[in-house]
């Protein structure tokens, strides 16, 4: 069995760079046409365009109001005033008309006083060619109106044809084969066989290439056969200036890229030192860039943005935009290896004064991550990370703007959290919810991180939600407890319950496999408590410690059948189609800095969550009282 | 004769949140519809989209290497490795495949031994579900991928069809209607009559539009008749969802918008505290907005950035992006009124560690401003405006990265500066030229704002140029003076020089009016050594008053007949079609600082100057020597 090798953990600015150099070939075969100006916005000029005419052609009005021969209001002023007749000593005239001799200048209409249809006073003079706009004053004829390899953008439109120019000339758009690749690769998105993962990446590379203004042929997924890979690769890079490679980068068995541009080309580079993304090839066939992008969408994305849209960029003479970078407090601590720079996707929201940036789950394989962020942090090569509270620089995915109208929620999940910011995002604000427990929440809160912070906590000695806890961590923070949702935990299990599991003491049976929630989630703090209760060892349950951070990856587990049962909300288990056994109502409540009870934004929360429309949805979702 | 008088001063902000808030109706009229996602970048969510399937949804390997059962690694260690066999033991397995039973583990490729074709060894133990993405890790069947009024990008793309959804709700695209009006405004590309103006805007217009997501629907532009007009306005209010009326919105006679909106539907508001673009007009027919844009293309563009765009994003329930904000030193005085808000384009340059900002021609009428401009320097209202050397915020209108790739040249002006500019464009560098005249060039120089100075100044005492100027303004200052080109100074006249124009003497005749070059520039400095040593005092000229601030605007004076004569290069005569008397060649020469000589930009623009593409241009050009 022959295995790829990574061949190296180049750094990516020595990759990019490396790569670039070998563009030269490449941008000589993309064509130079005639475009319309008119439809031309987002094209790149392939030489400089020339103004055939001057603008204004003619010595225009500046001003509404009356055009003189300023010979004759020289003595004009408030004392001694001056009368002008119509048609012999002025006529009246709009902006951008024409002036025509023998008249040399204009008065604004608000100077004047108008005393019968065909005479006027005036009582300042009027200089020389005042209020007039030169012929040219704006574009000579003769003048360079856009350099070469300019990005058009609509206000060079307005100018190209000011200049008299209908017809630029422009590099042709940049095409982009793109390529999926692998057997488990599937693009028919009726069903889903087990096994299969659906065709996901291409699409988002074809959108982010027509975003920049070029041209995505996408073909069907390719089978892991050499063969046909080397077929298809040679195709699209017969008929497109680059070529996009799917998946098919990592060392597995059957990942023949590096090969087939090793055959068919050149294979520059294999392995780039960023996390996600490492296995990325840079390869050349026939002069054409061919491009190895790893199959995880995080990593792909990531790729995409770093590497493949610098090359189109390249290609298309045009410079390569940087991102714009805000400083954010860490919210928790991130940890990262010395070997590679490592991009970690964060959510944001300005707390107070802070701009908090809290790191989303990691895994590459992620797209809720790519669809969740606000910012990339980046932590450089040879850095351990950061620690909580630390500032550090984050890039970002979205407008402040959009970050400044975020609630920030941090703390316990549930589905609601999802609905209500639904129905906030008519009002153009967004809820950033990040799930790390109810403590975690209580925590975010104690470091003045959130807006929000949803817990439901369960006091084992008065049997009592969430009061205590706020008295024992939050005693000298200015919070208000408000009260949320009723909603009922219990077990979930397959539907028909096949193991007939109805109490907590069937948890300890050696034919049932648990599935746990995390440390400091207010569920695994439920969850604990019956087991103490009922005198039962977390090491009594099979599976105890394998958990997951939301009601949603539980019941996933246990629909799956990697798992019996696990202990979460109903309308978790109702959402999934697993049957729920009730173990009690819990006090699903929101934590909130007095300081920030009459912001416009908390307040439109509070509303949703009094409104009469989430009630409806408490009632479709099921499980939930008020 | 009837004439609008500017109902109001209204300020910015309270015009634009009184507009928004009457739109809700408008809002209600934008359909909703089924999209593609594979298509739908762009778009806006109508309503939330829950996934329909868990992605991954099996147990997959997270890395390549082999799926194995846990229970039976537990002994390996180093010193006593486990070996595993093929079909029982283990299974080879690459990243994204399926986990199928009875394996729960997956050990990397990098830590296992292959001992044969059927058997491996390993000498870590794997943890039970390690190196597995469990189902639903990425999404879980249920929970929402986007909430409503979310505005789709890629990466959302990638999300939602790995939710199993392929088809999604979304709010029609906005259409919205473009008039231009005005009898001189004309769309025949071809020719352009006297006192007649291009249609450029509308192009503009429609550009912004689709760069936003919506159509634009343009058409010919229509006659000052109130019937034409009205018709028009009525027709592309019924097939949009919004209409812009372009021009007929100052105080101007024919000016017939503002009464059209109140006669067809509701006036809201008619003139705004903002410089250029107050004669704007705000109305609402059959509940939907009608937008009166001032004519002049700066007011137009900057009412519809600030203005139009707004009421389009909140159309289509996308919350409006704030441009990126810079501070920036302001190189030249800029007075301001107290009266309006008052938008001033700027060209930016990096200089060393100051990011200087040099205000461009302030004429509303001006599409080049627009073109050149790199950021908007905002002056609120009730300032007077900034003194050089203040420091002020701009709202950039390029990138940094472009800005920092910027030569930026003040001084004086020459054509040749363009074709560098368009030559060094091919590098991904920009030439930013400010023609402040070879006076303004040695300024800035002294104040540190530029990287190159372009001047020609004859030494009246020496008949020596530029040197001397260094010397007296610059002796401080560590500059080189870097040779440049020689050009041929001369009278420019009329094809045939129907004037017999030939001397300096002539200037004095009374039939012979005169343009001339605006103070501190080296061709009046030149004009006034040439009328001293004649003995011709200035006021014996007429028309010495009336200056312009380029060869080309003193060039196409001439060419309309405005002047008989001024004083320029052959070049800009030759490229205007005039006759051209020699005066002598002068040096054209560049004042660089010598820390920045050794810099890729400056280096890049040395060698431009010395290029054989660049010598070939200036015998194009004409009137050159090296």
């Amino acid at each position: 069995m022959e295995r790829n090798i990574y061949l190296s953990n180049t750094d990516l600015e020595e990759a990019v760079s490396l790569y670039l150099e070998k563009l030269e070939p490449a941008k000589s075969k993309v064509a130079t046409e005639k475009a319309d100006i008119r439809e031309a916005a987002g094209r790149v000029t392939a030489a400089p365009v020339i103004a055939k005419l001057s603008s204004p052609n003619h010595n225009a009005a500046a001003m509404d109001g009356i055009m003189v021969i300023s010979d004759r209001t020289f003595s004009a002023n408030e004392a001694n005033p001056v009368v002008l007749n119509r048609g012999t000593d002025f006529e009246y005239i709009n902006t951008g008309h024409l002036i025509v001799e023998p008249y040399d200048s204009v008065i604004m209409i608000e100077d004047v006083v108008v005393l019968n249809d065909e005479q006027v006073k005036i009582m300042v003079q009027a200089a020389p060619w005042q209020h007039i706009r030169p012929i040219g004053e704006d574009i000579v004829a003769g003048e360079m109106i856009l350099p070469e390899n300019h990005l058009i953008r609509p206000m060079d439109i307005g100018a190209v044809l000011s200049g008299g120019v209908t017809e630029v000339p422009v590099y042709e758009r940049i095409r982009i084969g793109i390529l999926p690749t692998g057997n488990e690769i599937t693009d028919t998105y009726d069903s889903l066989a087990k096994g299969k993962i659906f065709d996901t990446n291409s699409w988002m590379f074809r959108s982010i290439v027509e975003e920049l203004g070029g041209i995505g042929e996408r073909i069907s997924p390719v089978e892991d056969d050499y063969e046909k890979l080397k077929r298809a690769v040679l195709e699209l890079a017969e008929r497109n200036h680059m070529v996009i490679i799917n998946a098919g980068s990592s060392a597995g068995s059957k990942d023949y890229t590096a090969q087939i541009i090793g055959d068919l080309g050149e294979l520059v580079l294999h392995g780039i030192a960023i996390k996600p993304g490492k296995p990325t090839i840079l390869g050349m066939i026939a002069g054409k860039p061919v491009i190895g992008v790893p199959g995880y969408p995080g990593s792909a994305f990531l790729v995409f943005e770093e590497i493949v849209s610098p090359v189109i960029r390249a290609l298309q003479r045009v410079k390569a935009e940087r991102p714009a970078l805000a400083k954010a407090i860490v919210s928790r601590r991130i940890v990262s290896t010395l070997k590679y720079r490592e991009y970690v996707r964060v959510k944001l929201g300005k707390v107070g004064k802070k701009l908090i940036a809290t790191p989303l789950n990691r895994g590459a394989g992620v797209t809720m991550a790519l669809v969740k962020a606000d910012g990339i942090l980046v932590i450089p090569k040879n850095s351990e990370g950061y620690e909580a509270g630390e500032e550090a620089p984050v890039e970002l995915v979205n407008d402040l703007t959009v970050i400044e109208n975020t609630i920030v929620s941090i703390g316990s999940h549930d589905l609601i959290m999802d609905y209500i910011g639904s129905i906030l995002a008519r009002k153009g604000e967004t809820l950033s919810s990040a799930h790390v427990g109810s403590m975690g929440g209580i925590m975010a809160m104690k470091r003045g991180e959130a807006h929000i912070a949803p817990i439901h906590l369960l006091d084992e000695e008065t049997g009592e939600y969430n009061k205590a806890y706020i008295e024992k961590y939050l005693a000298k923070e200015k919070v208000v407890l408000v009260k949320g949702v009723k909603r009922e935990q219990g077990f979930m299990v397959a539907g028909g319950n096949p193991k007939r599991i109805f109490h907590v003491e069937d948890l300890k049976r050696s034919d049932v496999t648990f599935i746990n929630r995390q440390k400091g989630s207010g569920t695994r703090i439920l969850t604990d408590y019956l087991l103490k209760r009922s005198g039962i060892e977390p090491s009594d349950i099979r599976g105890y410690d394998r958990d997951m951070t939301t009601h949603m990856a539980v019941a996933a587990a246990v629909e799956s059948g990697t798992a019996d049962v696990g202990v979460g909300v109903s309308s978790a288990a109702r959402a999934m189609g697993l049957d729920f056994v009730s173990i009690g109502f819990e006090e699903y409540d929101f934590v909130i800095p007095e300081e920030y009870m009459e912001t416009e934004m908390i307040k439109n929360f509070l509303q949703v969550l009094r409104s009469a429309e989430f009630e409806k949805i408490l009632q479709e979702l099921g499980g939930y009282g008020i």
